[in-house]
């Protein structure tokens, strides 16, 4: 892939442990059934993490915790990952939890608790089963792999269908920089903050305020851009750690490198956020919706936002329809200063709506297009310079089923 | 009904032509197929017309051109409104159509083009057929008659399953004031201001100024606080019109029948709203979202519209599962400054979370609560005396199949 004449190699099956001296493993210590439920993931050497966490009132014992763990070191070799139960809604007792966790993982792996995080996903209001979670560590600490990437990346789903992983590797001075990551989430996914969870490591040497900045910037435009259902969950977190093994230093903003490396971050968030949006529970179609011409940045993402949660919008992309009268009425619905008769909407190169009005277009030629699984859209505000882009999927009846009648079928 | 020791009678079936001298009429003129599509309602004497319209930027022709009547008299003897064709994203010729349509009624009802007003539902981006609609009107105005109000509380439906209808009559210093009303509305209905079409007559004699803020106050309190899906149309109006011919008089604030008004007016639009929801489109469940200890009303409200928002929350009331992690998940996400660590939760009477944590609950009582069709939570944010109350409904199979696959059914 070559972006601004500068060649990034995408890794094949790439993932978090191929950055070199990653680790990870993965097993099933009873959290949940069957499926394994306990991950750890290590990065060895002075390390500088960031990471973006949850805007939720409600935010879980463990972002509370790496909240805590970060403010006061960031230099971290170790995170712990639970599926099955969020350690949310549990008080002074899921806090415990999950400053546990760090013990006993801290206990098998040999690290400092200092240099520890944790994370968790799955259901709300019920305590984490220390017991469980220490066997789990205990099998873990004793199966550290560089190959284990593609484990971890399917023990930290829930309802996901697909595991989320992409990884890179591009030369600066001769130096081989790698950057990997994973992600899960296809329900609770609202652009607002780190959306799901993520976990990117690499070999760069970079400095805190740098890389807090830049991760700040790159989850902006990327995972706080999708929505699948317009929730925001309690124990969202996406953590990037960089080891600087590979001797590539970014010095500041103005050194050649640092764009190069916020390209391959930004790149690998992108990637990771719109698998994502393609596993949306239940979704059939990836719906881009592109607004230009705003006022502010703010303003065009509202909007976006206002069309992607629009239930009847996803409802009519699931029937095939382009129904533009759900866009307009979406688009009109934003609390801001924007004049219904500038507007322009676009689906993918047809205009269906100029200045407000309804236009004829050709309706097989739009009917095929909405046949696709990728349907794009162009909102022209025309009434400002800024734009924002948002990725969003339909609703669809087995989104319904996933989200009701899960009980049901238990 | 009796409310503060003071005696309402809810009329048996009534309606808007229950009240003395109203008229309605409504035919079928071939705007869509097969049902009745246009609709007279005429008052006769000297009115004072309130409305509430929608805020969205979109707003529909008929809204525009209602508005500019209103602003130029307040004295309205007819109503005209059509379904099938909202005449929204029409630009100008959708204006002029409007304005026509208030042409047409004058030469045919012999009524001031000054004293009509006119409303439309149904599809956005299509113009009026003209030439049918004065077909139609011409019909209605040789049929006008106090006993078509069940007819025009259907001829306004879209893709409403039950008409909504409501009257009643009271005494006061001897004099027998009627309050009747008709209201519209299934889908596209959020708590912005006027959410559906609705129509509101009375024989009271009120002025301009006191019937605008009563009006306002209590469309803030029922039609404002309902929501089954989140997205706004772009054609809501409610409209009442009082003609005085009741002799009774509302002199001022202080005058004793003002609150005996206020209240008839009030259980009007709560009743009206109420039927709004309860026919929402595909839902099994009505759901009552009572938020109280709110720093504000605003913020109580904000709250209750991201639960009843939430995709997540009406999916699970569907599935009659609990699931309240999404009830906390959806309060957390809402833009204020309240604590997770202070907020209850009830279902009904069980406490199901308490100060931010969960709680051990009778889930064979709960979920009894929740195979009923009405279903009632507490919200107590213990940081405030305000309070509001959200009405909502469950999304289901039905929802998306009507919303997405209208076209492949046709």
């Amino acid at each position: 892939m070559q972006i601004n004449d500068f060649k990034y190699e995408i890794i094949h099956e790439g993932t978090i442990t191929s950055v070199p001296g990653v680790f990870s493993a993965s097993c099933h210590c009873g959290i949940r059934r069957f499926k394994d439920d306990i991950s750890v993931i290590t990065i060895p050497g002075n390390t500088v993490c960031s990471a973006v966490f949850t805007k939720n009132k409600f935010a879980a014992a463990p972002v509370l915790v790496t909240k805590r763990q970060l403010e006061k070191n960031r230099n971290i070799n170790a995170i712990i990952i639970n599926s099955g139960i969020a350690n949310a809604c549990t008080g002074p007792e899921g806090v415990k939890n999950a400053e546990e966790t760090i013990s006993i993982a801290s206990n098998h792996l040999g690290i400092d608790k200092a240099n520890i995080i944790v994370s968790s996903t799955g259901r709300i209001g019920k305590q984490l089963p220390i017991d469980k979670i220490e066997k789990g560590i205990s099998v873990c600490s004793n199966n550290l792999k560089s190959e284990n990437g593609h484990l971890t990346a399917r023990a930290i789903l829930t309802i996901d269908k697909h595991p989320k992983e992409f990884a890179l590797k591009f030369i600066s001075e001769g130096k081989e920089i790698m950057l990997g990551g994973i992600a899960k989430g296809s329900v609770m996914v609202e652009p607002n903050m780190a959306t799901t969870l993520s976990f990117i490591a690499s070999n760069i040497n970079i400095g805190e305020k740098l890389l807090d900045e830049m991760l700040f910037e790159c989850v902006d435009d990327t995972f706080n851009c999708i929505s699948t259902d317009g929730c925001q969950s309690t124990n969202d977190m996406i953590v990037v750690i960089c080891n600087g093994v590979s001797g590539a230093e970014i010095k500041g903003r103005e050194s050649a490198i640092y764009e190069k490396f916020k390209s391959a971050l930004h790149m690998c968030l992108e990637n990771l956020s719109k698998k994502v949006v393609e596993d949306g529970e239940g979704a059939t179609k990836v719906i881009e919706i592109n607004v230009k011409g705003a006022a502010s940045k703010k303003e065009a993402r509202d909007i976006g936002k206002k069309i992607a949660n629009s239930i009847l919008f996803k409802s009519a992309m699931y029937g095939e329809d382009v129904n533009w009268g759900r866009i307009a009425a979406a688009i009109g619905s934003a609390d801001n200063g924007i004049e219904g008769g500038r507007v322009d909407i676009y689906l993918d190169n047809i205009l269906i709506m100029g200045k407000g009005m309804a236009k004829d277009y050709d309706e097989d030629a739009a009917f095929a297009l909405l046949k696709e699984r990728h349907i794009r859209f162009y909102i022209d505000l025309n009434s400002g310079n800024d734009s924002s882009r948002i990725l969003t999927n339909d609703i669809t009846y087995e989104y319904i089923k996933i989200n009701a009648l899960y009980k049901k079928q238990k």
